[in-house]
């Protein structure tokens, strides 16, 4: 398959690039800085412009998003701003990599998006991370039964066990999962049949 | 208790004031058209000022939310603007209703959010509204580790019984719950203990 892979300069992006790789598919990356195709997927307009790159190739036949980002703060330090930037910086920007793609990828083709552990279960400062991540759950359920046949899902990790460095302290007592497994939910998605479903891993 | 209302004029609104007064509260009601304090909730500065106004009265023990409009079309008919309202006239409008409140209501004082059944079972044309329910689904979990004592929840009912006739083709075959049944859900979040509780309503 064609895929294009988005945020695949990030920890998570290079797991999904080699496992796709591995697998034999053709991944087109895009990112903000790195990546095939420049483009910043929290601006609209840049989505249309990417997928005309990424067109321009040949057909799409799935489309992967690693890529998401929004502030920690405790609640009460949060701002407007804070709420609309990850509302702009992880689910707008997935929402409309679907609608956008819709008439441009495959009639039979999927969208991954990524979510997290977050929409589940709390952790303190992590409010913006648990709107964001709820928001694209219930939205690839509700875009999965009218974009049929093409196919959305979501990824739902909780913390890399290689970023329990980084990130454990923000999450103390889970469980932690392999980038390799979260990387296979990918290939799942893609190659599965599966639609409106949230592969969580790890909680 | 005093109690701060969002919505007040609307069905879901006339029917938790009729509860939360035949309970014995004080409420005071809120809106952008109708109410005792007329503001725009989807502003956040609107917000402060309708907060410094409640309060003038004397302090606030609970503030409930029965406000809340997305836009409802085919994923494909969706715009940018349309996910942005989406988040606005549900999302922000309700995450800022706690935010602020926080340090503005009573120790123990409670927020109670309004979401939906679309947040877990999909509907055609919802997707911006599972969107905007689970934002505020996940957050509310989310935000109950970090307020308390004070608390937080969401009343997510399915159709209204009282709404069939302009809403029932929406929601073929869902069971309908009575306006009288929600009000109550919002009783119980305001009077009781819980908190980070999402109260599902005939789903």
């Amino acid at each position: 398959m064609r895929i294009l892979l988005i945020g695949a300069g990030g920890t998570l992006g290079a797991a999904v690039h080699q496992a796709l790789t591995a697998r034999g598919h053709e991944v087109v990356t895009a990112g903000r800085s790195s990546g095939d195709l420049r483009f910043d997927v929290t601006e609209p307009g840049q989505i249309t412009a990417l997928y005309e790159a990424a067109g321009a190739g040949g057909q799409l036949d799935a489309v992967a998003s690693a890529a998401g980002s929004v502030p920690f703060k405790p609640i009460t330090d949060m701002t407007p701003d804070d709420w609309t930037a990850a509302f702009r910086g992880k689910v707008q920007s997935q929402l409309e990599l679907v609608r956008q793609g819709i008439g441009r990828i495959a009639p039979r083709g999927s969208f991954t998006l990524i979510t997290g552990v977050l929409a589940r279960s709390p952790v303190v400062t992590g409010s913006a991370a648990s709107m964001a991540n709820g928001a694209v759950e219930s939205f690839v359920r509700a875009a999965a039964v009218e974009i049929a046949p093409q196919r959305v899902n979501a990824v739902s990790p909780t913390v890399f066990t290689e970023a329990l460095d980084a990130y454990g302290d923000y999450f103390p007592g889970f469980a932690p999962v392999d980038l390799e497994e979260v990387a296979r939910a990918y290939v799942r998605c893609i190659e599965g049949a599966e639609t409106g479903r949230i592969l969580e891993l790890g909680h």
